[in-house]
């Protein structure tokens, strides 16, 4: 998608001279959002392992994505079994609850294992490429699918007014390789001519909304409000959002979606209202293992300093970060929380809308069955 | 309750050398905590105007105690029919929602307006007095009976444990002259040897709970942790909640309560588990005038920067402003939102607990039969 003008991914093989991929993968270091853009390179496993774990990337299919590339960076200094299972266990190591990053590391095992040693570099390099492009595609159908469920919404207003769109963390663009999956149907139904307003949540602790969905849709052009975590309960009850869509970070085989933390409260918030709360994702965050979300995914805990301290930019332009706790008082911070199925309206993948149920999804990815 | 080892109220007002009250009263300026305790001077009905609207004393009972003081430093320079009423719309200006600042200024009327000009000032101390005290005195007694409710889930879980209360936003001690209305039935069971914990609600935009909640409790040796506002449903979820208790800005005849901003979200996450979901007030929050709180009453907007900016103490000690959205993007401020009674298990008042319907308030409230 668009920034100033210019259209990108969020991640992307660097050519050398001779105009061969390899060495180094390039980034959009997304800790500097929304008050600096700017462009890192990675060049070893340990710079992918870093950049997911410090968050410069994030978002489920952008953490597949990377750790795509991460196994690539590895299998350059060496590509015996003992230097993938090192790589496959340092990047899993990063994020606990990103379904993505087992997948995409399951993928290049599969792939990479039966080959010849000599060949496994290409065939990684390659392999990273495909799962970029495939998500890039993937976010794109979702878009489309989900886009239909806004035209239809703006139908059955009269076509009056903007179709008013609640998300909650970020799942645009900067959380995949391209499109997004929650904001995906946002940007195909914006191109497409819908009146279309995101009323976008802050996202406390690491302030994703704030500072990633407000900026790439503020880049893009599309009209948005930042509303604090608090406020969406309060403008569902006043008929001031017409859907919720947010992204997963694991889909449970049952359609119980583990996303951001607080999104359970939003999907509270839409169902007494009787507001549809659907959830964008492609197949790859479907965890077919978990038949019972609330019960078995477990959740992150991180730092308590997300909590105690804020970082932002003064007056003077300066990036500072300042304490807002009372001093002495401990803080908690759980990640994520999972939405149990029954609160789901639909869940929008690449292959349509499915009912958020075993067979709901089964019905969309039958060789499940 | 304590600082420092010391009792304090929040409001109280000073004696001259002669022993005798009534040119300045003194607030903590609650703008500065978490960062610094100080106690400020309020010497005219501007400065207490000003108190209230910037928030240097915040939480219903407070501001309907200050709004006391302010005609009774209006009326220190003059007491004239039209002296008041200029006093009383300044004050009710000040904030819109919170209903004990009308009840506080009618209250005035009804006992200054009889009164010969000349006793109106000795008679608008008096009254700001007997407010406070009647405040303390109810808070206290809304502790006693909300403690019952905490010794018996001590009791039903076989006093394993503390028991943990979930607060949003302030509605302790500082919010109030003395004990808090949502915090006190905390503070009696802590006083009572029952051993609680509270989750505290970190309650953007403003930041009541990590900094006042947080702060308060610290200061009194209550245990508690922080939490940001999208936590509570996971909390929840997890069987690491046993009561929610909050306070109310206003509270309808029907039981419908208005109070910050997320409560809603909070109450719609405890009925869906099965906690039980409880709001401390004293009667001068009723609005017996209002009969359905989602549908009628007003919520307050309040400045989109308290969105997207953040106040903090950097490492060096200073306290600094940073803009923490997206350059560009807007945000909009709704600072409260109504809790329908359904949600609501109870009202603990400071006559015991009600039901949260009219029929539940009327019973303890007889004469407004």
């Amino acid at each position: 998608m668009k920034v100033d003008g210019a259209a990108y991914r969020t991640i992307w093989p660097v050519r050398d001279q001779n105009g061969l991929e390899g060495g180094v993968v390039e980034i959009i270091d997304q800790t500097l959002l929304p008050h600096e853009f700017k462009v890192i390179q990675l060049k070893s496993l340990e710079d992918a392992a870093t950049a997911i774990s410090v968050m410069q990337v994030r978002g489920a299919p952008l953490i597949g994505a990377t750790a795509a590339y991460g196994v690539a960076l590895a299998m350059a200094n060496g590509a015996s079994d003992a230097d993938f299972d090192a790589a496959y266990d340092t990047l899993l190591a990063t994020r606990p609850t990103a379904i993505n990053l087992k997948w995409a590391l399951d993928e290049a095992r599969k792939t990479l294992m039966p080959l010849d040693v000599a060949d496994r570099h290409a065939a990684s390099l390659k392999l990273a490429a495909g799962i970029c492009d495939e998500d890039a595609e993937n976010c794109h159908s979702i878009g489309k699918h989900g886009a239909k469920i806004i035209a239809d919404i703006y139908e059955a207003n009269g076509k009056q007014g903007p179709v008013n769109v609640l998300t909650h963390c970020n799942a645009g663009w900067l959380a995949t390789v391209d499109w997004g999956t929650a904001l995906a149907p946002v940007y195909v139904a914006h191109e497409a001519g819908i009146p279309v307003h995101v009323w976008v949540d802050e996202t406390r602790p690491r302030n994703q909304g704030a500072s990633l969905s407000a900026w790439e849709l503020g880049h893009h052009g599309v009209p948005h409000t930042v509303i604090v975590d608090n406020v969406g309960g309060h403008l569902m009850q006043h008929g001031m959002v017409d859907i919720c869509i947010t992204g997963t970070d694991r889909t449970a085989a049952n359609g119980d979606v583990c996303n951001k933390i607080g999104t359970y409260l939003k999907a509270l918030a839409a169902f007494d209202n009787d507001i549809p709360f659907y959830v964008g994702l492609p197949y790859s965050t479907i965890d077919w293992t978990i038949h019972d979300g609330v019960r078995d995914i477990p959740i992150e805990q991180r730092d308590a300093t997300e909590v105690t301290e804020m970082t932002g930019r003064t007056s003077s332009g300066e990036i500072a970060t300042v304490s807002i706790v009372a001093e002495g008082s401990p803080a908690a911070n759980y990640a994520f929380d999972v939405t149990p199925a029954r609160l789901v309206t639909g869940l929008i993948t690449e292959r349509g809308v499915a009912k958020a149920s075993t067979e709901g999804l089964l019905d969309l990815y039958p060789e499940r069955r």
